[in-house]
């Protein structure tokens, strides 16, 4: 069959669905160079405007699956699993869970990215540990997963290099947000780990991507129902993004928050949040999962966790200290009303923590704790959050920046539950 | 002000208007090479799918405009006019109205285009003439149009560079047929010529662009309106291209029947539309029209072409003989319901006499003719059509797809009005 790329494009740009023919021709010539990156973006911006219906999404997702190559697990009947979250503000739950879950006796192979823009990225976290190595090879992936049960690192170059290009694109092009291609996008990679079942963690609200529940809906929607399509069992919690997770807000701060909610203790809805995923996933994949809170209180959890580093290269002894700490205290009593979480995580950048390009270097050792929650009853002059930073300059207009994002007023709010639905 | 195009192509995708600033810094970044092809790729889908307003119009096309230079006449009072049409099958209107109008005394400086697809090029047809040139340098040009008051060449480098760059990612991207692009590309080239009128000949039809009658009276409105927002005084005529105009479809048979026109001979839909289109033009120019017919009858615009002709390098003496003819006769008799005029032209190409691909070698000695029009009655075993072909088995596909474009019926068919409106 000849290949026609701009009639492709135009099939898609007037509203028609693409034979699977046409999308895996479409994403071959793309992989191997052949069609040109002007004629995706193009294709990009169609797809984003006149969307896919479930079967394209499908396809495409196998297609950029198929691009690469994918990880082969020894034959022993042991379970794979793991856990996408679609990024929040102080959201470390990948840390948790992946210790939690090898604690229960499945493996746990996370492949994780980096932070661009306000949300935080876990390999980022991680790399607050001295020496912690997130660009493992496929065979050191291999032994770590195998050793420890577990292991949280970055992407190879042969697992769904279609998806490497073509997110690069769609980051230069305005074609990010679109359901079909976050969907191909996450699950390509997910299932090149060649899973037994993953839940997703999609986010809404201030410190979200989704603004809306309605647009986490929809996504969550197309990723359980692409991915078992695929023959991965999904599933996915659609979770309030509308304040941060935990207190934790940066990358060293929220390695230590971690390290509290292995230890047992920590934020009540870090803690819930992990486990509901952790349930939810092993039910998926047909296990118990009972005994998960005792791998907390045990100091099973924590110890898998020291494993995993050890196994990373990395040295939890030599932590480094945290910036310069200092309080924002409330200027007026009241109810805490909202909290404009990707502001906070804007805040995180400006202090040097997180990224605005691609190659900027981070400090490991700024961020914030954010003290209140949405309903909290505050008093003037008691503290609202704690900021890490050894510049003056930057924890001033940090401050400025936080006292705005905090709205309190008089009225007494409600707070949201963090689990909203299941799909 | 900072250049971020991404979030310039966001407000796009969003279908918000773009500010003159966003447009100009677009366009200026494209023509240098500094925003790349598949930012541009993205926003022309974006624009295709969410349009332009008819500010956002008139500033990319002055934005195109200003990518490169004008021609500059020597201001002497003389009035240079133009004729622009959106392309059809068999119109070969722009080699009569050139010599037409510089007899009554008006300077046109045709800047025309080639052939791609079913629709043919008027520097293909004047091509059919040994040694007749259409890449005059700017100073040819200004020299021709002084001496002879007329010439049809092709565009030069410096003439609207931004628009060729972004016609030639357009026709790989699938987003050609959108209105404000095709604005901004006719009258950007037309604008630096430094034209006092155009007109514009805007089809609609089974051999068009525009397949409707709506479709042809947007484009023929936003051509209008941004002509005259940009002090070109610009009108359109909205025409029918349900049939060939004339009877000639091809290089060399399109050259014969100029000549017999020119001598006050040939078909009469050709002549009518001349007349209407140079009338009009003239109008706008605030010129008189009366003494056209005159020089056609009295040979005037003839020895005008013939000069031009020369000027140009050409010599008519030397015209080769067409192809071997041969008649398709009709195999039922009946009233002509329609014409596939698309499928005529793609015909010229299949006999080689047009292009698949932009460097396709072009053969001018082959073509049609096509003898009846809508609404005629034909006997079986009359001539419909003259196919001019030296290779008999493409002879034969060629009769095989006019006997299919050309539908006999019982019905009697009124024939259409060929100028539909006026904008």
């Amino acid at each position: 069959m000849v290949f026609h790329p701009s009639q492709i494009i135009i099939r898609k740009r007037d509203g028609h669905a693409l034979s699977d023919q046409q999308i895996h021709a479409l994403i071959q010539h793309f992989s191997d160079g052949s069609l040109p990156d002007y004629q995706m973006a193009a294709l990009a911006m169609a797809i984003f405007l006149q969307g896919m219906d479930a079967r394209e999404t499908t396809t495409l997702t196998r297609s950029m699956l198929e691009s690469g190559s994918t990880l082969r697990w020894p034959d022993d009947g042991t379970l794979y699993v793991d856990k996408h979250s679609t990024g929040g503000i102080g959201d470390k739950i990948s840390l948790l869970l992946a210790p939690l879950l090898a604690c229960q006796g499945v493996r746990v192979p996370m492949i994780s990215g980096r932070g661009l823009g306000p949300t935080g990225g876990t390999l980022d976290k991680l790399e607050s540990i001295p020496g912690f190595r997130t660009d493992l090879s496929e065979s050191e992936i291999l032994q770590v997963v195998s050793d420890v049960g577990c292991l949280i690192t970055g992407a190879t170059e042969s697992l769904a290099p279609a998806d490497r290009k073509l997110y690069a694109l769609r980051d230069v092009t305005g074609t990010v947000p679109s359901i079909p291609l976050i969907t191909a996008s996450i699950l390509s990679k997910k299932l090149a780990a060649s899973l037994d079942a993953l839940v997703l963690d999609v986010k809404f609200g201030s410190g979200a991507f989704m603004k809306t529940l309605e647009e986490a809906r929809a996504l969550a929607t197309s990723l359980v129902n692409t991915g078992t399509q695929l023959g991965l069992a999904t599933s996915a919690l659609i979770t309030d993004m509308n304040q941060p997770l935990g207190r934790a807000v940066g990358n060293l701060v929220e390695v230590t928050e971690v390290i509290d909610v292995l230890k047992g203790e920590g934020p009540a809805d870090v803690r819930e949040l992990t486990l509901q995923l952790a349930k939810e996933v092993l039910t998926k994949a047909g296990q118990a999962s009972d005994g998960l809170e005792d791998h907390l209180s045990s100091g099973r959890a924590l110890e898998r966790f020291e494993q995993m580093v050890v196994a990373q290269g990395g040295n939890l002894g030599q932590l480094p200290s945290p910036a310069e700490s200092s309080e924002l205290l409330a200027v007026a009593s009241g109810h805490v009303q909202s909290i404009d979480s990707e502001q906070l995580g804007l805040v995180v950048i400006t202090l040097g923590g997180g990224r605005q390009m691609m190659n900027d270097a981070i400090d490991h050792r700024v961020g914030l704790e954010i003290l209140v929650r949405i309903g909290d009853v505050v008093e003037q002059g008691e503290p609202l959050a704690i900021i890490y930073s050894d510049d003056s300059d930057r924890r001033l207009a940090a401050e400025e920046a936080i006292g705005a994002a905090i709205q309190i007023g008089d009225a007494a709010t409600p707070s949201n539950p963090l689990v909203v639905e299941k799909i």
